[in-house]
Formats: C-alpha cells, sequence, structure tokens
C-alpha cells in the first residue's frame, strides 16, 4: 500500500481544544507518550480502552510511515491513594494487606497488565520505563524546579508553587480551570497540608514517614518522589524536552497533566507536549463504571461473562471491536446488547476478511464496470479518510461494513467481482485486510473455536463408525479407524459409549 | 499431598563444594536471587537452561511449603562488551547498531525474553529488578565501599581494591582461585587499565565517556555503575543481607560471583549467600556450543528445527523434558537423537497423566496385593527422594517412567489396578501429576496438535459425505449438513472438490 498519499491526519488537540493538522517536530519521527497503569491492582477496563485507543494510534502513525518512539510507563510508587500529596502510597498499601514486599506486588500486577494486554492484542510500547527505575532523574527534576525558584522546601518535603508559576505562566490552560476558581474551591482539611503555602502546590518530593517502606536518599533527606514528578521526568527523558503526543485517560487532565506542564516549564522553560489526547470514560448501561455502584467488571469477568450484569462472556475481539466503535473521545457504553451486536460484527469483518482472500478473479482491465469500480476506490479512500480525521474508527468500521456487503455479494455471486479492474481488486485486497488486523489490531479468534469444533466432529464420526458397523458396513469403519490412527487419535470403547483422545 | 514428610531438602554448595542440607535462614521463608539475562540480544539456550533448572528449584521449593521470594534481575546497564571494564556497553553498542535508544533494545529484549520464559513454561519470579532501576542504590553501595577503605577513586571512576581486601578476606574462595596465580596470570594489555592500582580490581563505577548514552550523575561525575554492582545491590535489597540461595550459569562464577561477595563483605561486613548454584553448560553433539564454532541455535530455532544442526523441530516441551533429563550441574549435550528420545519420553509422560487420570479403580481396602502396593509406593518415595537430592530431576523422572509402565500395564489390564489399596492409588493419582506438571514443568502440548487433527477429521467428514451422497444415502449426509451447521463450519463445493471454514 502507498501510504505517501494517504490523507493529512488531523488530532483533536485537547490543549487547544481545536483539531488541528499533525505535524511532528521531527518528521518522520514521533515521539508519543501516554500514562500507564499504576500496578497496584488488576489493570480496569477503562485503562483497557486508553491503551487500546492509543495501540490504534501508534499503529496508524506506524502505518502512515511514522517512526514511532511510543513510550508508556509503568507507576510503581509515589501514587497516593485518593491521587493526593497525603496518605498512603497505592503499592505500599497493597503489599501490606497482601504481606508482601512492594517490588512484588509490581510484579504481580505487572505481569497481569501484560497478559491483559496481550489477549487484547495490544503492542507493546517501545519503552516501558518504571517509575522507581528514575530516581536519580526526579531528584534532579526537583533541583531544577528549586533552582529555578518554582519549589520550596519544607521539613523534607519539596512543594511546587503554583501560586508562584501561574505570576509567570498559565496554570490550568489544559484543563481550562481559573486559579482563582481553583484557590477559592479547595480547603485546607487534609493532614499535613498546612506544610503547603497554598492548597493548589503539590509535593514534588514527599519526606518518608517511618513506616512508608518505599524510600530512597535525597538531598531533602529520606523520601520519595511525587506521582505528578515522573512522568514529567520519563517522557522528557526518553522522548525530548519537547515532543509531540501526550496520551491519557480524561480523568488525569487535572492535576496529572496540568502538574506535568508546569513541572517542565518550571524545571526546562518549556511546554513539553505538541499535541495532547484524551480518552473518555466508561459508562455501563448509561451509568457511569465505579466501584462503589458495583456495575464495574474486570477484563478477565468480561471474558468469562461471569459477573451479574453480564449475560455471557465476550471474547476479546469482540471487546477491542467493540471498544473501537466508538471514538475514544466519545463516552463508551457497555450493555449487553450492545456487545452482542459487537460480536456479530466482528464476525461479519472477519467472514469478509476470508471471503476476500479466496477471492477468484478473472476480470478484464479493458473491460470493467467503470461505476463500480469507482465505488469500492470511494469506500476505501473514505475508510483512510476517517482514520486520519482524528483516528474515527467508527466511521472507518463503518465503511468497513459497507465493504463487507460487497465482498459479500461478490462471494454468492449477486454481484461479479470482475466487473472491478485489477487495481481496485489489488487496492482492496490490501487495505481492507490492513485496516482490520494492522491498524485496528482486530485478531481471527476462531482458531481458539477449534477445540469445540473438533469435539463435534468427534462426536459425529464415532455415530457414522457406530451406525457403520451396525451395518456390517466395514470399509467405512476401516476408514475411519485408519484416519484416526494417522491423526494419532486414539478412541476407547465402553459399555457408556465411545471416547476419545490425543495418542 | 502431605509435605511434610517429604525427605530433607539437600544441596549442592558451591562455595563449600559440599552437598549441605537446605537450612533456610528463617523458615519457611526463602530467599533466591538468580542472574538473569543481559537483555542486548535474544536469549540463548544457555540462559533458558539455567533459568528452568531455577524454575524446577522454585516450584519444588514452594511444593515443599516454602514461601518462596525469587528475584531475577534484568541488566540493562553496565555489562560491557567482554566482560570486562573497558570497551563499551553492550546495550548502548546494540543501540548504536540497531539505531534505537539504550531503553528500547532493553524494551525489544526483555519482551522477546518474557516470550521465551511464557514458552518454555518458566513462572515469572516475584520480582524482577532492572539494573537501571537501581542506581541511587548502586552509588550508596560504591560509597560505604569507599567509606570502608575497600575501593579508591581515580579519575571520575571507583575501583574495587581487591588486593587490600584480600588482606582480611579470602578473595577467589567461591572459584577456588588463589589471589597470586590471579596476580601471575594477568597483564596490563588493557586501555584504561593503568588507572588501577593493580589488574585484578574492578570497576564498580565507571565514569562515563563523552559518546557514553547511558550516564548517570554521581559523586565522582558523570557515570555508570559496574556490572558486578547491581547483582550486589538487588539481592540484598530484596533479599536481606544474607539470604539462602544465589544462583547463576558456571561461567558466571568468577568474576561476578566472586566479586558480588567481595562488595557485599567490604560495603556491609557480610558474606551474602547461604548456598551458592551454579548450572554447567550445554554442548552440541559434543562440542561446547559457541557463536564462533557456528554450531549454537536460539529458542526459536530449536522450535522451528531451521538450523543446519537440526533434523527437525521440537517443541518447547520436548526441549524442557530433555533439559530436565540431565542435573542441572551437569553439562547437557543437545543432539538430534537425544532430543528425539526425549520427544517419545515426554509422550510417554503425558499418555500415562492421561490414563492414570481416567483409571477406574474398583477395589477394595481389605483385599488388596501388599507387593504390588509396596512397589508402587517405593517408586513414588523415590521419586521425591531424588528430587530432594539436590533436585536430581534425572533420577525422578527415572522413576517416573517406571511408574509410567504401571500405569500402562494397568491400562492394558496386564496387570490389575484393584490389586492396590486405596490409599496407594490415591498417593499415585496425586504425586504423579504434581511431579509431572507442577514440579518438572511440563504441559500438555496436545491441544496445539487439534488444528493439524481438524483439518484430517474434516477431510475424512468429506469423503464420507461424497460416498454418501454417490449412494443416495441422504440420512448420513443430512445428519453431516446438520452437525457442521451447528458447529458453525461452512462448505464450499467446488469443482475441484469440497472445502470448508468456520463460518
Amino acid at each position: 500500500m502507498d501510504t505517501n498519499n494517504k490523507p493529512q491526519l488531523t488530532i483533536y488537540n485537547s490543549h487547544s481544544r481545536k483539531k488541528e493538522a499533525f505535524k511532528p517536530l521531527n518528521s518522520p519521527y514521533v515521539g508519543m507518550y501516554v500514562c500507564g497503569p499504576t500496578v497496584y491492582s488488576d489493570v480496569h477496563l477503562g485503562n483497557v480502552r486508553t491503551f487500546i485507543a492509543f495501540d490504534v494510534v501508534y499503529r496508524y502513525l506506524q502505518y502512515l510511515g511514522y517512526k514511532v518512539r511510543y513510550v508508556r510507563n509503568i507507576t510503581d510508587v509515589g501514587h497516593l491513594v485518593g491521587d493526593i500529596d497525603e496518605g498512603e502510597d497505592k503499592i505500599a498499601k497493597r503489599a501490606r494487606l497482601e504481606n508482601l514486599e512492594p517490588m512484588e506486588i509490581v510484579q504481580k500486577y505487572t505481569n497481569g497488565f501484560h497478559d491483559v494486554m496481550r489477549i487484547y492484542n495490544a503492542i507493546s510500547p517501545s519503552i516501558e520505563p518504571q517509575a522507581t527505575g528514575h530516581i536519580v532523574e526526579q531528584i534532579e527534576m526537583v533541583q531544577r524546579i528549586l533552582d529555578n525558584g518554582y519549589g520550596y522546601e519544607v521539613n523534607g518535603s519539596v512543594y511546587f508553587d503554583v501560586v508562584k508559576y501561574n505570576e509567570e505562566y498559565p496554570y490550568g490552560e489544559l484543563s481550562g480551570r481559573k486559579i482563582e476558581d481553583l484557590l477559592s474551591g479547595t480547603r485546607e482539611e487534609l493532614e499535613g497540608q498546612q506544610e503547603k503555602k497554598n492548597p493548589l502546590d503539590f509535593a514534588i518530593w514527599k519526606k518518608a514517614d517511618k513506616g512508608h517502606i518505599m524510600r530512597w536518599n535525597s538531598p531533602w533527606g529520606v523520601g520519595f518522589p511525587g506521582w505528578h514528578l515522573e512522568c514529567s521526568v520519563m517522557s522528557t527523558k526518553y522522548l525530548g524536552e519537547t515532543f509531540d503526543i501526550h496520551g491519557g485517560g480524561m480523568d488525569l487532565r487535572f492535576p496529572h497533566h496540568e502538574c506535568e506542564i508546569a513541572q517542565s516549564v518550571a524545571a526546562d522553560g518549556k511546554a513539553p507536549v505538541q499535541y495532547w489526547m484524551h480518552t473518555n470514560m466508561l459508562t455501563v448501561n448509561g451509568t457511569k463504571m465505579s466501584k462503589s455502584l458495583n456495575n464495574s467488571f474486570l477484563p478477565h469477568e468480561l471474558i468469562s461473562g461471569d459477573h451479574p450484569l453480564l449475560e455471557q462472556g465476550y471474547s476479546p475481539m469482540t471487546t477491542r471491536f467493540f471498544m473501537l466503535q466508538s471514538h475514544y473521545a466519545s463516552t463508551l457504553d457497555f450493555s449487553n446488547e450492545a456487545l452482542q451486536a459487537a460480536e456479530k460484527g466482528y464476525q461479519r469483518l472477519m467472514n469478509a476478511c476470508k471471503a476476500l482472500d479466496k477471492m477468484h478473479y478473472d476480470g478484464d482491465d479493458n473491460n470493467y464496470n467503470q461505476e463500480e469500480t469507482d465505488a469500492i476506490n470511494q469506500l476505501v479512500d473514505q475508510a483512510f479518510e476517517h482514520l486520519s480525521d482524528d483516528f474515527s474508527t467508527p466511521q472507518a468500521i463503518a465503511r468497513l461494513f459497507d465493504l463487507s456487503k460487497k465482498i459479500n455479494s461478490y462471494n454468492e455471486k449477486k454481484l461479479d467481482i470482475n466487473n472491478l479492474n485489477s487495481n481496485t481488486l489489488n487496492k482492496l485486497k490490501e487495505a481492507f485486510p490492513a485496516i482490520v488486523f494492522d491498524i485496528l489490531g482486530l485478531q481471527d479468534e476462531s482458531a481458539s473455536d477449534n477445540a469445540e469444533a473438533m469435539d463435534g466432529l468427534m462426536d459425529l464420526i464415532l455415530d457414522i463408525r457406530k451406525e457403520a458397523r451396525d451395518k456390517k458396513d466395514w470399509d467405512t469403519s476401516d476408514k475411519i479407524r485408519n484416519v484416526l490412527n494417522t491423526l494419532n487419535i486414539v478412541v476407547k470403547d465402553g459399555k457408556e459409549g465411545s471416547s476419545w483422545g490425543m495418542g
């Protein structure tokens, strides 16, 4: 596929709140950073949605010919319960509850996260840095912020001075908040807040209390880095002080991403990100998905169907397809109806891929139907236009469905494939599976249906064998025996019928 | 299974060169550290052997009821080409060659390593720390060694003073070397060696040259940690200053493990390890496996058979089983003959597991054959005795083969299973699969044969259907059609015969 003449990619930039033409700083290289999981529990579906969305971004950028360095971090320290500056570290708390060393918790849930990503066919990022792996760099960034006058030390902790920063740079621009409103909306109600000059200030280095098990030496004593700091450090370490795309869930826009901007500007004088992208929330039957409402399910529950709200299990590719049927920036509503529809839609695409692959063409480039050819060309072009329009997967999928209809008609001889010229057929044969498999990242799951089908086929064969024997049709029963021997399938005949197994 | 009355575990301690009773420092907790891969290229089979060996150690310790914290590191910095103190960092060199950021190299080969471990069914360790994730702690250990007088700084690098150390502690004890021999055997021939007081000294912190891309600030300037240091830091951070088991390939015994001991003693005054365990080398047709001899193959080549020395591909479980048929401390020789024998042996165990699982028992505890019962009990007990004898998997497997013979005889009614009393049968039914699957970590691979079997069965069914149609046996052909419909298998009849696919 010639990707050079693909439509210009536009991205909705959450910072400017506009769709903008995508111009990488150093084309064809693209730097993309996505906030990864805090590995203190099973990854939730909201995360899965975010990472699948950016997986498609990663895949499509590569398809367009960009050389993408995709960095997605693992938060393994500094993320305190309640996402605030006081309280217990999420991982240390879990370690205490599960009676494990914090890094065992990190390992356990990082492994689980990787398993889920693999199941949903999300490509591994180029670099997956851990917060604990960048303590030196975090201490250095805190020092630069202090040196530049945007931080202050109190009692072994270092805070970012938001008010001071806001005198020179706009704080709140990304999330569209005004500092006056933020100031009037906060109250000093939490323990330890009195250390801050101002309730909007945030910790970039926290003193470790006696009981705090994750701790490092620093110029300010024993402590640990603030949660917002790691992303500033790791994104700029691997992508440069300014890079192209920063993504994450919408709930991270404030304060996390707002603080990232402030930290980078305060430390290095540069806004770090060209394009901010945010994925939207999940709802279930129209209600926000949340643990407290007991309407959130985990990936493995969605696959097994083992949850009161689920009528059945949904395969990973059904769910992936379902997620891509909504735009990443829209809310995504889970319902059994919608998932069941996605199951059928996914299957329709798989069938179209198979049919297209086997399609026999016997056309003539000197004698083809212009209208039919134009129709196919247009649908393929439109699919790419949608993808280039802020990664609009739902519209691209709609065009794939239009194309599937055509493919089915060719397949069922309702339309004649030979009406197309060979260029158009080749374009279709390249583009359709490229979008389905390479860009949307779907996989054919039918191989995993094999086990069930095997059981069914063996039942049938043993049934036919029994009848053949009853009819003394030894030819048939011998043939069956010989084939099963060749396939190393062993049949045991017992009183209650025959059973089989691989030899 | 009651694991409390299992035989006392003994371990061959490479340090004392004796088999010793295993007494954990803080039973039932066990700390085990194994030197992991340097992730700058595909993991080689020698590594795979080492990690499978310690996977069995990990599994068996857990089976015995120990609570094991298993730490296996990822070396992602500091390992210089030639395993020496001068020259290029292995990962940075690869990054230069592949034109990638070093951490992209780390990610790529760490992912590949994890894939290989998964394919060979090695359980993930409890913690998998990275060297770059522990720069702070490494700097601190260098400082402690300096403070205690066992290191010296020259020109931004810090060296360990082996001669000074050897005046107070025995250097070379682990590897059985004398410092006088080592001294007379070395020559100062490498660039930069002149910084050292003595050629035996080794770098614990190296100044980063201009071109060195992996670098951190330290009290001695910009540099990076010495290779030996990371294991001392990470093992003691996660397992304590003294811990139970340290493992690795035999080639690491000197200087790497020797230096680890010296560093820990110099920094903290304590020998770090109770039991040192070393796995032996691989040979191919009797010759040492090495890249330069062109007789080394990678895991994926072994699986595909795509290497001039391989007559066929060998499945991961065949290879795992093959490796466990040698003791970890013996050399292991790869040959097609031996692998083909292992393929059959592995299959024999799988078949025995299946037969045992389906075995129907109708015996009488008041009337059983004492001799036959004793024979089974003894074989099971012996298998565990072998496992407890320095993890002697080859001998344990020999007992499993003896038991397989028995199981086959029961299965083929040559022996009567009802001769056993129920306790013994239950013991066998528990112990046999426990050793095969839980301890040796084998898996049943037959599920992956399904695709091939499906093709064979469908050919058979389409053949039977054709005959039925020719004979106008509509009952049979209708039955086949209905079953295939139910299974969602679509048959296409064409001029050149029928084909099928999942619908």
